[in-house]
């Protein structure tokens, strides 16, 4: 697999570095596979908020309802929050992809190695330097990797919270698409949200699969230790859940329909209650005072219109002034960088293995 | 507490974005404190890692001895993964780094103030633009600080359990100073390692506080949650552990001793087997034949100089070229961009508050 | 504090197991405190569900509606999970009142102590044997008693994340009563169920010390360690929130209000599909084909009774035949035996302090 | 599968009911042959510390040497260590060994069903009532079963450690069988424990699995959530690795060599420290007083005779005075119950399916 520069590190391997190098690889392809999936669910719900910019939305705190907000700020928020999830990943990516060819069993070799020649032809950014460091390293790079990871699916685990709660017959916001759904073997009326709830599901484990390789390797002493093997299904498993999850939410975000009316139904008259507040601030009475009288008088709000309470709030991020454009060029950005990337390995491992190699399915 | 400033953004703040401001500067005072304490346990490393650059040490795998290894390559891992560790925390650093205020409870207020200069008053980065995300991350920023910092610990865990390992009385390679030891109430004998063993059982509370954190936010419907009240004791406890912990560790490793004699007499004949393994490769033996050929005759393997041993492996990051003077250049460098910051932070407070601000004690 | 019986064990101690009788001593005033307040839960529950046998409720699967329930059958499930929970807190009882005295720093003494007598003095069910076994259970015996207490955190998180959907305004099945709810600093209309979030939140924060003790103790070799002393404030911080949660879990539950219109009026037809496909069946149409029958022809379910749909489910457990009389009888019984254990352990600590101590506040 | 019962039930039940039953029965079958290799394996050390009752070892605190300890007392502890343990699985079988059948999904059904019948005739001890309870221990019971499970775990780990530090060439005080040893790819000497660092790492995964179910089935409203489904790959892994790592610990327990020889000479003279102050308590000098004097003049403390030392420490649990009988007694009488309880559940199983149904590979 390794071709001509494979001959040069013959004796100069271990299994240990090159477990450590195979894992690293794999690594790298996960990591690509994973920006481009979720640039692809920030771009989805960039084409949801762009449809949805203003159309109005129940704002909750507490579960309760709050002020008056929208769907396209609420789609915002996760564009937002998948693009800085996504500048972990980055940093992560660069600590994966040092080669740790050469260190043998954690102690080098007696002989004149070029590790600098081999970490290039596998397209590694450096050599990953001190040899003991390179074991050391087994376990924790995996682990920072899917704690990086873990973040996305903490990202997914509140965007599937928010639609199973918001697909609920009491609100109906939302409506899923049929084929995420499921029915029931006794219940004949029943369309599930399965796949949401496996997602919040698998957030977890995720997490717990950091957790276990976080565990294995605490307060192991220095070189290699058996231990290591048992990181590796945990850190496979994580991975794997992490590329179906945030694929499923793709195609679930860009089958997502909205149902206005419902969304409507939703602006309780006590939703404008501060909104009134303000009102009352802006017309000179000290904001407690306002805060009091309105809190005295709820029932008297009177219904406001919910289109109008979304334009009017107009600074940075708030309802009528989303940015999405900033979030679209970043989106951009990254991608572009991306796919760079991915190109650039490409050619380093065709060159080796005389074709491309995937690692994962499209 | 925010001068001019704050005047501005009178009407446009709410608990929420108040208290997310707070913990933002507290977690930005901190993670440069810890940068700066991380950088001189790596400087602290290097200094020993010099000293003992030519010292041999048994090299283990399994905890069992493998091959001629050096204090130098042992000190030298930790100081490349403590570098490491550092550039995912210069990450984490910039993702704090962002102004909160004006999203309110989540949903932002029907008023035209301006986040940016409030974001440049308190030397934040840049603003945090969508309101609701603002709130969403509550606890998330939380859990992405302290997953970097944990990696750390990580660290700390493995430096600790080797020390400990070490300095047992069958092996005495190493002699822990007087001051981070103690004595038991009826063995008149002892000297323990207590502070190692705390810093071993800490690695393993701060990734329980990350965990928590974690699994708080974790599937939290979108908006403001009282949960998010319930991740703020287990963050200030985290960080603070952690800061302890990194200095302690600094302390030990400029204090501790080496003893060499004890170094030289763990160098059982065993270790130098792959040596000769390779050896005979040198001398054109296929390799698996020459390691059946020393496997056979372990017993004969001559007693060979440890200190030639580790001077004989000369390529990138073996014990006869351990490239500490890079590790050095990345620490200067790593600190002069960190000091550059503090400074630049320090003078946004000192403007707004009349004089600096020290959240964590020296 | 240890009386006559103090004397007898002064020289054949150690600071290791006089601290580990202390925490034996306070854990198992907690373990009482905490089945007497989880009882009050269950007898709670108990009440509201016999105030409630017959109240219709919409019974739901996927957060979706399912099929007829009633607010008896809902606080009934709860009532026989706590029951349950505490089946498994006798046992771990049990585990935690062995005597550890006389074991020393895990190596017993050379002077004929008499171990039983002491053991006896405090009201310890026997004498943890093996000496280095006492030292060798700091910490595990913490998380056995710690880890069944989260799962009554588990029960609580699922009571307190219904409520919490259930006083939803779109829901509006329960109203909460005042003093557990909060305001906002900004929005005068609200009244958030605070309380039940910082519970479901404790139920995570009680699951990460569980988890961090387990950490810490786990792979520590024989002996004493001092990573032990990290398992204490883990431990202290998870039975005080454990305690404080059950019991205003309890105040909830008494004062919960039950709002009949609003759960009438969840009743969609679709939640009567199954019982009519039940129907189907008995009149002798095979399951499959009625299920499918029902499935095509939904929108012609007629609106059906909830009383009468709830009634007629006769079998054991369900709502027509709830068997709380069941639950009773094992709440009044598990109460006696365990008023006669506090009374037993009281007596034999008075004796040896010259009154009662009282660990934890009423 | 389940014969003439199960037409009774044939239209009282539903997917979810139906797997609750199999888990129930899977578990039920798993705990029965864990906790018969769980005895094993205390069988396996009781044999192992009646062969070794007065062997000296080194007893340590904080991994120093500490005061004289015999082979004797390291197995002892481990075996009372176990008995506990079970003691837990005990009261755990008894909560998993509920009929759910009949509860449908979550709601029962309108149809006469007799699910007490259901339930003797598959050997459960009883119905668990409440049929919104069943549906609500999903993954509940699961937690409960692995954490307890996790116990045997920990205990697991710490056998584990102390015979990999024990068997390190530094101290030879045990010698593994070659059967759980494997060798290296480049070092001919080695022969390293791997079977045991993975007993040790797998302690941490079934942590983790432990952690995963009970995160996944935190906060979930009552009824079915698709979540659960999440629960089930992470029991069946979680309860195979322990049953792996229990017996291969049984099987390593059986073949353990001890070698007096190195373990005597671990015993430097500052191990009869406290031995020493003891004795000169024993002559009326006060114990602060002697600890003193002890410290003072360490060097000057003869060597004693390790034989000597552990036997004269007498008073229950301690070197001199095992109670090995003790667990001997109690391994046979929980030996007893357990085979009663496999041979109930085999005839009622056998009675349904025609014969013995093997979940578990001998």
């Amino acid at each position: 697999m390794l071709g001509e520069a494979g001959k040069k590190i013959h004796t100069g391997r271990s299994r240990n570095d090159q477990i450590i190098a195979a894992i690293r690889l794999y690594s790298r392809s996960f990591l690509l596979d994973f920006q481009r999936d979720s640039l692809n669910l920030a771009q989805a719900l960039l084409d949801f908020a762009g449809e949805n910019t203003s159309m109005p939305m129940p704002g909750r705190t507490h579960m309760q309802l709050a002020m008056p907000s929208s769907v396209g700020l609420w789609a915002g928020a996760f564009i937002e929050e998948i693009l800085d999830d996504l500048s972990l990943i980055a940093a992560v990516y660069d600590l994966n992809n040092m080669s740790p060819l050469g260190s043998a069993a954690s102690y080098g070799v007696a002989l004149p190695i070029d590790r600098q020649q081999v970490a290039e032809a596998l397209g590694f950014r450096k050599v990953q330097n001190n040899v003991l460091y390179v074991n050391n390293s087994r376990g924790k790079i995996e682990a920072v990797i899917l704690d990086a990871v873990e973040k996305v699916m903490l990202t997914l685990s509140k965007i599937a919270q928010d639609i199973i709660l918001f697909s609920m017959p009491e609100f109906g916001y939302f409506t899923l698409p049929d084929d995420i759904c499921r029915g029931s073997s006794i219940m004949p009326q029943k369309k599930n949200p399965d796949i949401l709830e496996l997602v919040r599901a698998r957030a977890a484990s995720v997490s717990a699969m950091c957790l276990q390789i976080k565990s294995i390797i605490r307060a192991l002493p220095s070189g290699y230790n058996a231990d290591f093997q048992e990181t590796k299904p945990a850190f496979i498993r994580g991975v794997d859940t992490a590329l179906s999850c945030v694929r499923v939410m793709g195609l679930t975000v860009s089958k997502l329909q909205v149902n206005e009316e419902k969304l409507i139904a939703g602006f309780l008259p006590e939703i404008f209650a501060t909104d009134r507040v303000v009102e009352l601030v802006g017309r000179g009475i000290p904001f407690r005072d306002a805060y009091r009288q309105v809190a005295a008088e709820l029932h008297k709000i009177e219904d406001k219109d919910p289109y109008e309470a979304i334009r009017q709030k107009v600074h940075a991020g708030a309802t009528g002034n989303l940015g999405l454009e900033m979030s679209a060029g970043r989106v951009r950005e990254f991608g572009a960088r991306l796919q760079e990337e991915s190109k650039s390995v490409e050619q380093k491992i065709s060159l080796l293995a005389g074709s491309g190699v995937k690692l994962f399915n499209l």
